[in-house]
């Protein structure tokens, strides 16, 4: 029997798709590492999942599997050919049980959409992605993924209680329990999650949530330039405040904002940090004061929204950020390489300095922001698409980025992954914890059908 | 060349010790499980603990490692022989960064003295083990333990960004990193944390800190049964408050608190709720209204500590009651045999009636408390040790204990650990996620060498 028609023996006919205008919007993501795949299977439950891995695994097929491909590094590319798993059918709410603080879920729920289900019980799932719109929870678990309120709410790592996980072999297997705290062997659940689809293929999650907290507002830091911006943040967390979230914004990105919307009218400095608080009213306006006055020494200004609208505003100008740098040049396109670097809080004035060298040595303008409250940047950088010297200034200006992060005790990736954009970095960046990981990726999938080449391993 | 010799060549002649009174004093943790050890080895450092572990998967001799022996499930007794390896001279703290919001300790360093050493600068490390004042954070990262405050800290598990491991074959690791956030390859922070001494040594420890609360307090709610008490906590956490500690005593604890200090005058009634809040000063104040106000339909009687000495006291005699047990029947001593299961929150009444049953039927009183926010119970059981038919009783109502917790979605243990005491319970809880992690452990200690017959592996 062909493969195709196994495949739709196991999932039915209109569920296997080879043609190849599907094949090709199946062939990458957000990022600029391509490959096309031989097969998109669109399962619709975990014995489906189980039959199509099981008989990849047989045939040495690899699988890789994919939610929205919202990713930034390729890790739902299917680099070596084979399946490509779209779990995004699979986007059913199974249960939300409030009393026991978790919700379950498919794959495929998109984000934004688990949010809008939890909120009128006054409970939400922390993580924030900018792809909040877009992206599954299964891509955002199979990549640990974060966001703006990771500084205090962690990332997602923190809230899976209990995945299911379709293994190498086919087998099922549950990696927790609905209990929110448990010592009972091995964390494969924190193992799975991040793992990018190279050792199984999460069916169905089981959550911890947060309660939704009765207030919240935002602070806004001006600052000189961005190193003093980096001061700020050292000595806000180091005097012992926890922000829901701590953001910069530098020059290029506040210039790109103003462009975008001249109704924001973001003040004309070298870098703002905009902090955001929340709590109860009472923890809010008290932590609002102590951010005031952490970083009233080191900012030209700084002042807190004055109304709910005003913050909500900021933020929202905040989360345009990633697309208002086309508002700069029209001649340039964003191109999201070496884009989410992480770094000790400490080094975070040395990175911001170094970025702009960078920028200079390239002549690429580098446009920095992101979450800088966990040490993680985003140096977004836009080039003339058209012009292939430009591409390689990109290429070799994301390389010294990633290189610099790594030198002063960071990360490639604080958020993004690493898929298969950035798995040449790994050696350097791990050390022979990468062979450590490699012997778990030889244990758990002996023929490497899993998402093969992602992730160094 | 003999064993011991090489052994002496490694770390130093007095590093070695073989003598039985010597070997006896780590025959055992304070759990019922035993094991004599052939050599008790004292290393210094971390080629010290690599060498000898390089030795020993050469030789295949068993290595259980061990910090201060305060764990409760045998965890670091070894039951094939072998060399235990005493890492308590291991015992500095390396690194107060308080600016990048993190320490690095050896792992012999004593959990108080970490805290100690914070407090002057505002910061704590959050995990709270009832044994503080002598577990190691070695053995606390290795059991994933955590305590009173992971109702909001989280557990170890939260807190570790980078171990210095040594592996099977002696190979040194770091598993993460110094940057708060990253995405760069396997969590195997999060793997290594609560795997008990089997993939390998833990031999350095960066730990994230957190800023001390400004203000905490304390609430007390009385409740006419356990019952009443676990809907207590359903509703206060489901209404949205997350309280830094939330903690059940039956009648049975109340009357040992009691005996054991005849000041602290708890109220005679079936349960007693305390909880904790800390935040700001508005944000405690605010929280404990809502605590009172969420409770108040099903408690007798709810109130907040009127003065922060009030406060202290209440929490001191919580801290006691472990102890306090023995004040009830001086014929009797508590034994630690099924004491820490965990449930979902919403099966903590029908958990609490269960071990009312249980203590009925094997008629062993069982004094209920413990970290209920969590759905974690302790389930102290006082028997005459020199009664052999209450051992019997004993570890009958134990394994009741642990099947009743299973059956309820639960674990057998939500922070002791699993060691020696609990292994037999893997199969049935974990299902075949146990295979996955006998492929790990295989794959990572191939000669089964590191602590072998622990954890179910």
């Amino acid at each position: 029997m062909k493969y195709i028609e196994k495949l739709r023996e196991i999932v039915g006919k209109n569920r296997v798709r080879t043609s190849s205008p599907e094949l090709y919007c199946y062939s990458c993501d957000a990022s600029q590492i391509k490959g096309m795949p031989d097969y998109v299977v669109r399962p619709d439950s975990t014995d489906q999942v189980s039959k199509i891995v099981q008989f990849a695994n047989k045939h040495k097929i690899p699988v890789t599997s994919r939610g929205a491909g919202t990713g930034l590094a390729g890790g739902a590319v299917p680099i070596s050919g084979g399946i490509v798993l779209d779990l995004s059918s699979m986007n059913r709410i199974l249960d939300v049980d409030i009393e026991n603080l978790q919700v379950a879920v498919e794959p495929g729920v998109v984000h934004a959409k688990l949010n809008e289900k939890l909120k009128p019980y006054g409970f939400f799932f922390p993580p924030d992605p900018g792809s909040s719109a877009m992206c599954t929870i299964g891509g955002l678990i199979a990549n640990n993924g974060s966001g703006m309120r990771s500084v205090k709410y962690g990332t997602s790592s923190r809230y899976a209680l209990d995945l299911e996980v379709v293994m190498a072999d086919g087998t099922v297997i549950n990696t927790g329990s609905k209990t929110l705290k448990t010592v009972a062997g091995y964390n494969l659940t924190g193992l799975m999650v991040g793992s990018e689809g190279t050792l199984g293929i999460i069916t169905k999650a089981v959550l911890k949530i947060a309660p939704l907290p009765k207030a919240r507002t935002v602070i806004l830091a001006s600052f000189e330039n961005p190193e003093l911006a980096g001061e700020g943040v050292v000595k806000t967390l180091s005097s012992g405040i926890v922000p829901s979230a701590c953001e910069i914004l530098d020059k290029t990105a506040i210039e790109a904002l103003n462009a975008f919307d001249p109704n924001l009218n973001l003040p004309d400095v070298g870098a703002i940090l905009m902090f955001e608080v929340d709590g109860t009213e009472g923890a809010v306006e008290e932590e609002a004061k102590l951010i005031e006055s952490a970083c009233s020494s080191l900012a030209t200004n700084v002042k807190s929204a004055s109304t709910k609208q005003e913050s909500e505003e900021l933020w929202r100008a905040r989360r345009l950020v990633g697309a208002a740098i086309s508002r700069l040049d029209p001649n340039r396109t964003r191109v999201y390489v070496g884009e989410d670097v992480g770094v000790p809080i400490k080094e975070i004035p040395r990175m911001l300095k170094k970025v702009r060298e960078i920028s200079e040595e390239f002549n690429i303008p580098i446009m920095t922001y992101g979450h800088i409250g966990d040490g993680n940047l985003h140096t977004g950088m836009a080039i003339d698409v058209l012009d292939d010297s430009q591409w390689d200034s990109l290429n070799k200006a994301g390389d010294k980025i990633h290189r610099t992060a790594i030198e002063l005790g960071g990360t490639v990736s604080a958020e993004h992954g690493i898929g298969g954009a950035r798995s040449e970095y790994m050696e350097l960046e791990l050390g022979p914890a990468l062979d450590v990981m490699l012997n778990i990726k030889n244990a758990l999938d002996p023929n490497n059908i899993l998402n093969p080449g992602k992730l160094g391993v």
